[in-house]
């Protein structure tokens, strides 16, 4: 089998697990055809560039964007800075300070516009600062789904020699429990978070310990009464840092959560379709191409339609393309089929 | 046909909307081989209750909730009233207030807790109430959702005459344009908000239009730098219900600004996977159960792994189960099959 090189392939098309490609143990000793084709590699069957990382802007792409955002809005507030009233330290901090409670929408309130361009001005920032913070959120979950499951490839090519329904097991297993892990990671960051920023506003800041947890608790929730706040120099150094961060930790939290819930009833109903008992009717409604004859593939076919992970407007789509391909209508894909189907010029396909 | 009857059905088991069931015009010729069986709607095969709204409680559900934080912190920070201080109106009304704003983080500090018990009641309160409103905000897209393919299944119902190649066109261009109208509408919702918002603060309030726009900007986003709030009692009593209401729009504007652009590429990338050029590779890999056939269904389920929409792992599962159902090992399914595989007692299911 492919063995090794899957690990060298793009989880974008959501290679099979090592574990799981094996199931096909029926499929690996039919005789290979013909040589691995290399037009497959041809740029004109390339994916379109910008949906490489699973249909969204790269982690990169949106890093840059975030520093624009604070880079730009440092620079406006600064210049805006004669029109702000509320507790100042330096210029050029404070303003990227403005920025920060701004866009993280915590709004303490402790540095305000005072003239109408400068809140109109904020308007504007407060809005695409939702936007960025929510694409960069986004992004940050994706990177670190992106960077467990290669530790997961990782982790079953090490244990190769745990096969069939071993090592199905331990795939389903880490399955599992991916999302609880992402959740007590996010938890583990959010103490720290919690910890940290109580600690610099009690010691730098010179709060009270309750006062200093409770600043904390408005801020990381993106409350920001503002009655405490960041008011010194090197606490507003670390704010801009701790907010960023401590704000996307906390989102992140909650919506692990709300990922591991919903996942639970997810598997809830799976077991369901499952278990279900299946009956005549099911085989009659599952016979996709009518050929009274129900085999695997019409079977997951019909389950997964059931579990509602696939549309009947998605299985069409493709059965449209199935008989395009199967040029002598028999119902079933062959070499002679796609050569006749797909002419050497890809002009059809354009 | 079923016909008529899929309009009652549940959405929860994505029943194809009538034009796509009709793609399958070879499968509606084969005469039924049995009466519809009545054992499928026993209690012993009903899905788990809690999982028939898709897997998350009912919108019922969480406006009960909403409702029980509601009263259980205006009652709370009611009878905390005397250590808060800030701007004051009436006893109950304030508390509703800053329970509200507590809860949707918009945290105006024009109300605040003076007390070490207030601070860490808030604290508490804004946590739970980051959850609550997730949890709702979630729901009401869901509920939106729902109401929306109601609408879809009765439009197409209307037009049943448009059969075949039509109907499905347009239930795509229906689907297609879901997304985009549900942004209008909730683009919509927004300046109604933005602008009854603003009128509110100007007339009631008695803000310059600036200042009140500034202060709705700043409300909707949750930002509050609280410079400018709600400081009558009038005013109050509409920013209880205002605030909750705008705030939620603007996360949804943004939720469905987020989800057109990410099935923008999702169709970009689905085109894709359509258009590739089909190698020979692909149908050795797409042959499922090795029977050297690639049948419409092996296409279909190898396509929509490929997209991304279907995992490996799924479709291991419910192969073992085919395999199970399978008694005769002939690689399909028979009544007989289900009968042998199935015993009329369910101990074994369970």
């Amino acid at each position: 089998m492919a063995g090794n090189s899957a690990l060298d392939q793009p989880l974008l098309h959501q290679q099979p697990p090592e574990g799981a490609a094996r199931r096909f143990r029926r499929c690996r000793t039919a005789p290979s055809s013909e040589p691995p084709p290399t037009d497959n590699s041809s740029a004109a069957d390339a994916p379109p560039k910008t949906l490489f990382s699973g249909g969204r802007p790269s982690f990169r792409l949106v890093g840059l964007l975030l520093a624009a955002y604070l880079l730009l809005g440092s620079i406006a507030f600064y210049l805006a800075m004669d029109h702000m009233s509320g507790t100042r330290t330096s210029r050029a901090l404070d303003a990227l300070y403005f920025c920060v409670v701004t866009m993280t929408t915590v709004g303490y309130g402790d540095l305000v516009p005072a003239s109408d361009a400068a809140k109109l001005l904020a308007c504007a920032f407060v809005f695409a600062g939702v936007a960025v913070v929510g694409t960069f959120l986004s992004k940050a979950a994706d990177y670190l789904v992106e960077k467990q499951e290669a530790l997961l490839f990782r982790a079953l090519h090490a244990h190769k020699q745990h096969q069939g329904h071993e090592t199905r097991m331990m795939v389903r297993a880490m399955e599992m429990n991916k999302v609880r892990y992402k959740l007590y990671t996010a938890g583990l960051l959010l103490v720290v978070t919690l910890v940290s920023g109580t600690v610099v506003l009690w010691k730098v800041e010179g709060m009270r310990v309750v006062d200093a947890f409770y600043c904390v608790c408005a801020t990381v929730t993106t409350l920001g009464y503002g009655d405490r706040s960041f008011s010194s120099e090197g606490g507003r150094a670390f704010a801009v840092a701790w907010i960023t961060v401590s704000t996307v930790v906390v989102a992140l939290f909650f919506l692990y959560a709300a990922e591991l819930y919903t996942e639970r009833r997810q598997r809830e109903l799976a077991r369901w379709v499952l278990r279900r008992r299946t009956t005549n009717m099911d085989l009659e409604a599952a016979d996709l191409d009518g050929d009274r004859r129900v085999g695997a593939a019409d079977f997951v076919l019909y389950k997964l339609k059931e579990l509602g992970k696939i549309s009947q407007e998605e299985i069409s789509e493709f059965l449209d393309e199935f008989d395009k391909l199967d040029a002598d209508h028999s119902g079933t894909l062959s070499p002679a089929d796609l050569a006749a189907a797909q002419p050497t010029e890809r002009s059809l396909y354009i």
